[in-house]
């Protein structure tokens, strides 16, 4: 890992950084597909939310947990749990000078991944497709992990 | 995105080290608060915590769902949803060597609107004062992330 | 926190991506935990994911919740809560230059304390065993913000 300051000028860190940036705005995505079922489907968590939408209904009624939120929200934190992991090894692993093929072999599979695992849960595809795209997900990680370790290790 | 080593040596570098660290440091502290609540009013989530207090009451009614305790917690969920994007976009923003005075700017909207977002949340404001403090926070980073975008695209 | 880039080639460095890889892959390992219960113990969150296993029982039966898998995902929870903020943190910290042996205390001390409320998590040991390896691990990090934000603060 020696000169490593020297990766970050690479096309190897290039890449991670677009392929970390779309999958962060796709992650943040689900935050705002959230907020506009709250508000079509008038389905609130805190009562001076209601206050966002106009209704005939008893607003403290408008406090419930609606399935189809949930589901979202189970996506998002899902995201949450396997996207800020490929981020922040994927970073480190940049700076251990992969190579490039390789490198974006590792981010095309984890993004792409991802999407198929988003469009999985939305539309409730049959099993294992959300299953497995969110393994392949993890092994891309692990993989880098793996190079991280073996590269850099310093206990 | 040529010498972006270099980048790290640079006054917008040091100027999101120190709002990024703010604005994390702010998230932490939403966990001593849920922590603080529990305790203060003996409300938890495993079994084994109700030990931390001293309580007359049969202790598994101790283990309940609180609306203060949960609000809390849903305003610490949304810092996990926004705050680490703005980390990582911040951190790629930071090296494509932007203006100091508009890095500056992005970060002091961003880190402003997520604490306007907490007091609104933690006070319940009527809306839209939360929903605006999260948009605007959204589009900080939508606004980084399309200059890390245009400058670094590597697909 | 001059000539940062070169932070990134000393052993500081190393040890932090060492550290910080090792406990990334622990939580990341929640994750792969909840899904061995969820197939053993067939309770899911979503209707499609009970064709994943053979069951004689009515397939809606099977979405319910657990409270052993709910134990497992509050500690994934906190996992992200608090080694997120540890990796954002020690990455700024390790480019502010801080003497190896004190930067080694600290990785050791937060990757110990998280595996030790972990333990303490799953196996449900008596309080304040987990509320300790909490502690700790705030303070390891709050420690790190201490010296990033004195180092290198731009506002």
């Amino acid at each position: 890992m020696a000169e490593v300051a020297h990766m970050i000028d690479t096309e190897v860190f290039l890449a991670f950084s677009t392929y970390a940036t779309i999958v962060i705005l796709k992650m943040m995505l689900m935050g705002l597909f959230t907020s506009y079922l709250r508000l079509t489907k008038k389905v609130f968590a805190n009562l001076e939310d209601t206050n966002l939408v106009k209704t005939t209904e008893d607003r403290r009624k408008c406090v419930r947990v609606d399935p189809d939120v949930e589901r979202v929200r189970r996506c998002h934190q899902n995201d949450l749990e396997n996207i800020i992991p490929f981020v922040v090894i994927g970073l480190l692993y940049a700076l251990t000078g992969p190579d490039l093929y390789t490198a974006l072999l590792h981010f095309r599979v984890f993004v792409g991944s991802r999407f198929i695992h988003t469009v999985s849960y939305l539309v409730a595809l049959p099993q294992p497709s959300r299953g497995l795209a969110w393994i392949v997900g993890l092994f891309a990680t692990f993989s880098m992990a793996y190079r991280v370790i073996t590269t850099a290790l310093y206990l």
